[in-house]
């Protein structure tokens, strides 16, 4: 039994434990982020550990990611959704950190024809997604600007960049426990997505430094193919 | 010769190429962002080909990703330092947009052993990276979170994440023209480190859907190592 599993505790304790303010939890119950302790007094409540623990996934998604709290909260409502599934619940929770993708939908060619690349893109890798997802007009949001920064991507680093996604989402499935109750299933996914993600970008851009530094530091020749400019 | 060598326009035709209201273009002079084009008379001026590169590189930043502008003017004013060579340019341009991260620095015991992990996994890659950077103390925070949400990052995660981080940052650098002019191509690495950021997070979200498909979706037994659902 954890530490977690044994709280029943009145919230400066909640407090405490959490590290979040008195103040700010008061906040979350009203807002509806946390449910409701249980009444022992017309004024006093106490809290359990599905307190202890979604108190820290809120702090987590808010310090972390920075996403405002109206994100955090449709991701929590989508975990509190009891009508969805495992499966549902992680496309749901994504989207709910995805929705501002929706708001700069395709509304010009270019925008189109990378929606039609993106496609194009995960019927060769025969991904099972949806058709309609925040990730997906994401995906296609980039591929346009770099093209409108006259510098379109590549097939190739396309198909870089979804293998080296693909281990990484294998690596976050991998450590979900099947076993687990379906709330703290989903909670652990909603958080692996959000934090490990910003670990995934600090390594990127510390791989880049390592291979830049390879590559170009004190201006020494650079390795690989070289090619003049034409332009 | 591309058409981006060829402009030398007044404002509303650099509106017009750029995709940039008039308006925008005004405020990102009065800003500094933007450098002065050439004046024509004491009310007019034209703008050549790096106005137009200049500005669809904000564009692409801002829109992109929702980067707040002091942050865009922070990249672009280390891609104008000519002091520095392109790898202090591609760590300074990262540092700009990372500049957050430093802010939330370690505090507690909890970060400062996340700190120590975060340097022993890059102590047994062997990348070359500086001591002191934001996406250093970016992946720490996160490895940080995840202890205090109760669910440590195991080491092979790390190492997983690691790999996959350096597959894109490969193909990244693959990508820079080592021949091109130092402003276009350090403008290049800032925009395809923040723009594709974008695309490898949509691509992970997407594996992600994929994978949970597989094992999750309709309840049907998951695939590998079959176990009963608990819940």
């Amino acid at each position: 039994m954890t530490e977690a599993r044994r709280v029943h505790v009145r919230i400066s304790e909640l407090s405490r434990r959490s590290g979040v303010p008195v103040a700010t939890i008061k906040y979350y119950l009203r807002e509806g982020l946390l449910p409701k302790g249980e009444a022992t007094s017309s004024t006093q409540a106490t809290y359990g550990a599905t307190h202890l623990r979604r108190l820290r996934l809120i702090r987590a998604l808010v310090e972390v990611t920075d996403a405002p709290l109206v994100k955090v909260r449709a991701a929590l409502d989508a975990i509190d959704d009891r009508g969805m599934d495992v499966h549902d619940l992680l496309g749901s929770a994504q989207h709910a950190f995805f929705a501002d993708a929706k708001a700069a939908k395709a509304d010009d060619t270019g925008e189109r024809e990378a929606e039609e690349r993106a496609a194009a893109l995960l019927a060769e890798l025969g991904w099972s997604v949806t058709d309609h997802s925040p990730a997906r007009d994401q995906l296609a949001r980039a591929i346009a600007t770099m093209d409108r920064l006259g510098r379109p991507v590549g097939d190739e680093m396309l198909r870089v960049y979804a293998a080296a996604a693909r281990m990484v989402a294998e690596e976050d499935l991998r450590c979900l426990d099947p076993e687990a109750p379906r709330e703290e299933m989903v909670e652990y996914a909603v958080a692996v997505s959000a934090v490990m993600e910003r670990a995934l970008m600090a390594l990127r851009l510390l791989a880049q430094e390592d291979a830049s530094a390879r590559r170009f530091d004190g201006d020494r020749p650079a390795e690989g193919r070289p090619r003049r400019m034409d332009d």
